[in-house]
């Protein structure tokens, strides 16, 4: 059952798939469903022995291609729809424990293609409005399989947040005829003290604005709406910015920390949008402290409002020296 | 140090108030600092040996009424502000294992009157543009403090979620010339299967879009702009729609459920959306399951949209079934 409902008060869609009730929800290592199927073992997601990289639809799917009418017909203020779309698992490694900060580049280098590939292929569906990449890492936010995956969300529509960036770049460049990030980020540049990473093509700092403390942003220094866009040297620098920000987030608190990653590219419906993306990544650790997390409650909930306890200034100097401590470790490894 | 940066990507005031990082976080009971001053004890933050209903400054808040001039100035595109305001503490008791659902009616009726008070006091203030009420229940929300209490925000701005919701309503009322919660209410009232409570003056129900499983609202049934406008009758209503569906929360799965509790009302900053406003109350349960928590991860955080698993008419047959429980059970304990 997949079905959206109009909210005509916060004018969003919602999205119900009561299927998802029944996912798996952390099973024990032995029964994880993305590993390998073993010879004589389980059968799991992937029929194989082992794989780099493999991408399957999602069995417990939020949206899906042949989803049917919905039975509840809603009401003139809060019309229903079909929950249309398509959501697929990305697997990063067959090795249960791994993490994609522990990869190394090439293997990012790898997995970028294959977004480039999914990102191409889903947004050229019919049903699909919006193709979203992301990474739900880690139990503090929820996840339900430890084996490292990201997913695909390929929406119906285009979700509120990325519609609320867009909306806020299409004003910019209409008032200053000039890219809203590129701004941003010749702004953050000037600055300086949030930058955690200026690579060829790539910068990845902690907004001066940031909701979540270790909060950071990796924008693409050429304006492209989405990453079919780069170049081999571009995507080069992506896997090293991936690379880099990731083992800081290890090296950080000495555990792997937890995260939501999450891509901004251009719509793929062709709409009214289509201009004004500019492609970005930006990731959210909800630690506060290596044992306290923030909590989304009452302000941020209900109001819509972040309260932050940290400056941005302060957790950039100290997630950049664990960057720097991450690359001197693998650089002395390196040399062993 | 409390400042507001601007994000100019999201258009969203950011608040930073780095001393909320030394707040008090989960103390052992005998240390509750809302718990009365015991003679010969440590002092609280109440000077007294017992209380009713007590209302304080937050030692911690987001928002100060004397907040200095940011020491950061922004930028062209990032500009910053005093996060000027003010932050209050409501005990709801000086019990600190009660809970408001365990209470009588008649002390969520004397509540009413504090949150009347509040309201108009905080809304009074030149700083104050919106009087947030709202209560964060429980470790899974993040509380840091068990005691039974509620917290208001006077925020400097409308805050987004609100102000979004005020927009739609305004345009509602330009394109229908009609209040647009009067005619949810008539479209809710109409369907009736996700109906909790239909007192005189109040009437909760599961919205139709409902994001949380056991997401509840309450609404005023005159179309009144804030809870100051409420006459005696409607305010004992209103405590005994609160009764009712926080002892159907208590009663749902056998324990004190968690919840964000919070209060739509008119903006106090005399501004455009004075007169669109309707007051009504949100109760959003992280709970899908008594185990399993639904949490916001990358669809909800990253893209804004909500995915939910439970269709709101049969979370709404459920939570009704607890609510009718927890009245039996009280009318039994009454009559023994």
């Amino acid at each position: 059952m997949n079905q959206l409902r109009w909210d005509p008060v916060l004018r969003e869609w919602v999205a119900y798939a009561t299927h998802r009730q029944d996912r798996t929800f952390l099973p024990p290592p032995e029964y994880c469903p993305l590993c390998p199927t073993k010879s004589g073992g389980f059968p799991t997601e992937v029929p194989r022995e082992s794989y780099e990289i493999a991408v399957f639809e999602n069995k417990f799917p939020s949206f899906s291609r042949n989803a049917s009418e919905p039975d509840e017909p809603g009401t003139a203020l809060a019309p229903t729809a079909q929950g249309r779309g398509m959501c697929e698992v990305v697997l990063y490694s067959d090795d249960h424990e791994a993490t994609l900060a522990r990869m190394p580049e090439r293997r990012i280098r790898h997995l970028i293609e294959v977004w480039v590939d999914r990102y191409r292929e889903l947004g050229a569906l019919e049903e699909v409005a919006y193709v979203f990449i992301f990474e739900n890492k880690g139990e503090a936010i929820g996840v339900s399989l430890h084996h490292p995956h990201g997913q695909i969300y390929g929406y119906p529509f285009v979700p509120p947040r990325p519609e609320k960036k867009l909306e806020a770049a299409r004003h910019h460049r209409e008032e200053r005829g000039a890219c809203l990030h590129c701004d941003l980020l010749a702004e953050e540049h000037a600055d300086g003290r949030r930058i955690l990473y200026k690579g060829d093509h790539f910068t990845t700092f902690v907004p001066f604005y940031a909701r979540w403390p270790y909060e950071a942003h990796m924008y693409a220094r050429r304006c492209v709406p989405s990453m079919v866009d780069l170049t081999g040297a571009e995507k080069e620098d992506l896997a090293r910015a991936f690379k880099r920000l990731l083992s800081g987030y290890e090296a950080l608190f000495a555990f792997s920390l937890p995260y939501i990653m999450a891509m901004y590219q251009a719509p793929t419906d062709g709409g009214e949008y289509a201009g004004v993306a500019h492609f970005h990544v930006e990731f959210c650790p909800p630690n506060r402290t290596a044992e306290k997390l923030k909590y989304l409650a009452g302000s941020e909930v209900g109001a819509g409002a972040f309260i932050v306890d940290a400056l941005p200034e302060t957790t950039a100097a100290t997630l950049r020296e664990a960057m720097e401590r991450a690359t001197a470790g693998s650089a002395e490894v390196g040399h062993t």
